[in-house]
């Protein structure tokens, strides 16, 4: 039985709050009162709960976290791996929702750098470069999470997963399986492509076991599980024969099964779909998604102590970037994937 | 094409940083280039961004939302709807995820209370009374939402959803639709039952239509997926002749559709299911959970207003609880239930 603060007053004969006072050195406990409560905790083998006093003690160890759409997710998830990962270091984390929206991007920002945290971690996906470096270049530490632009360096120091490697995984498993006729849906929209690194690294197997993609079955559509169900649907309506959907996300390929579901498609005997990430509801989904982990919380403990490491100047500014990179391990197999029919898979 | 603050640089010959010291009014700017700039910008048709102009004018108009388990995706959700209901009020939002840890909530309260915020919106389930009733005290107003205690007044103003009405709903549905023998999954556990007015609701319908719920078919589960199917699995095990299953939350709902497709129960035709809230999960399972939608937008923005009126001292401290009821019209009728067969609900 966890040794609590109540039982100490009741051994002291005192209230639960006089315990709290001396416990955390506040004057209105008499020096002896204080002795005696230390002594009496000691004996009873008190262990105070640490993350909470360290969130009590000192000036205001806040840290933010700015996301783009905490509606979408991944997002809560990755936050709930950074709120712990803050923690259990004993710092507050705020959570900002931009939105998808820079204007907003820049100005939490800049509210957050000048008043309200001393370091960010950032979804950098939807923010400005120039605001990113500004906020940084002020002295105001910014760790960059999850960074997948292909071409450009990342604006401020940097922790993200290979997500080419996880896109390869994903191909590797597809190809073992013997599919060769293969769709995939992209997360991007007419202007751009956010999942070009995964894009990248799926084709890059493919062409390497001597698959060609056709280029009008790789389909762009926004990161929603509507939409990936509106562009499955079009793809297997226009390319019948295919046995495979690889979706740079979960969400696309949660999408994917609902089309499969509506067109009277058996997953995974006449299809088979895979996704990158593995939220929560890849393993709730009927039928459960197999998908490619992405180590969040990895990518978690690993920002916040970069960003605690350049807030305390432990760590000097602006390392090279990290880039966490998935063990084969991360493949979760689960009832989307199969083989490919016969029938269909011959030409 | 809206006019930037770059487009009135390009005409008045100055830098964008310039125009933009010009429109705030900062002393660095002459007041002949500031008359210079504003005719400029009045010319071009210059609409400022309202949202972005608001939050990066004038002392922090900071907001907080504290929450429970932001990976519960109900949480996620009303924090977007709360997000955006600030924003267009011109308010910025700080989202604190206290993991259900009342410790946790009480350093958030005190420190946002402090130094961070100017009013605090709380998801009090997990919070301690005393804990809010202290901040409120303290001059910073707290606005507890989506309160449900049956039994307790809410420690600060407070605006909610009439639960018991929504769960009445439910009870209807199924009722309309000829189900007499009705297992209920409730989110609590040994200790507690969270959604105790929700199955108050439920039972009372149920009672005036004459229809006894069997205490054995009434079974407490947190609030997962996973724990709703595990439940809902012991709950159709033990009582195969239930036609019908209501659970007080929807990702327990979604647990009992993962629980009928493993068991091989068809949904509808051999068991419906329905829950509260209608998350965004609910229209998107398979089969898509027929649900009772809680007003997460009404909440949030009277919230909202709730709050920047007890700010502003337009609101009189400590109104009475705004509690709002749902109309019939929010029962979202989808594919998980329907009339049962006559054999199974014939005794």
């Amino acid at each position: 039985m966890r040794v609590t603060l109540r039982d100490i007053a009741t051994r002291a004969g005192v209230t639960k709050a006089t315990v709290s006072y001396a416990m955390s050195g506040k004057p209105n406990v008499s020096a002896d009162m204080r002795v005696r409560i230390l002594d009496i905790a000691r004996e009873l083998g008190y262990q105070p709960n640490v993350t909470a006093r360290a969130l009590s003690v000192g000036r205001a160890p806040t840290l933010a976290l700015m996301v783009e759409n905490i509606a979408n997710p991944f997002y809560p998830e990755f936050a709930l791996a950074v709120e712990r990962a803050a923690r259990e270091r004993g710092h507050f984390l705020l959570i900002c929702n931009t939105d998808a929206d820079p204007d907003i991007g820049r100005t939490y920002l800049r509210r957050i750098a000048g008043q309200l945290s001393e370091g960010i971690v950032a979804m950098a996906g939807h923010l400005r470069i120039d605001d990113i470096a500004a906020v940084n270049q002020s002295g105001v530490p910014v760790v960059v999470c999850m960074w997948e632009e292909p071409e450009i360096a990342p604006p401020a120091p940097c922790v993200t997963v290979d997500f080419a490697h996880a896109a390869a995984i994903a191909a590797e498993h597809l190809l073992s399986l013997g599919h060769r006729r293969i769709g995939v849906l992209v997360d991007g929209d007419a202007h751009e492509l956010h999942h070009q690194r995964r894009l990248g690294g799926f084709m890059h197997t493919m062409h390497a076991a001597g698959i060609d993609i056709d280029a009008s079955h790789i389909v762009r559509a926004p990161d929603t599980i509507a939409s990936g169900k509106q562009a499955a649907r079009a793809l297997l309506a226009t390319a019948p024969s295919l046995t495979a959907i690889f979706a740079t996300n979960d969400l696309l390929a949660l999408g994917a099964l609902r089309a499969a579901h509506e067109m009277r498609i058996k997953i995974p005997q006449q299809l088979s779909v895979i996704g990158i990430t593995d939220i929560r509801a890849a393993s709730e989904s009927y039928p459960a998604l197999t998908s490619v982990a992405v180590q969040t919380r990895e990518v978690a403990a690993h920002a916040i102590d970069l960003l605690l490491g350049l807030i305390d100047g432990t760590i000097p500014v602006a390392p090279p970037p990290l880039i966490i990179t998935p063990s084969a391990s991360q493949l979760m197999v689960r009832e989307s994937t199969a083989p490919p029919r016969r029938s269909r898979n011959s030409e």
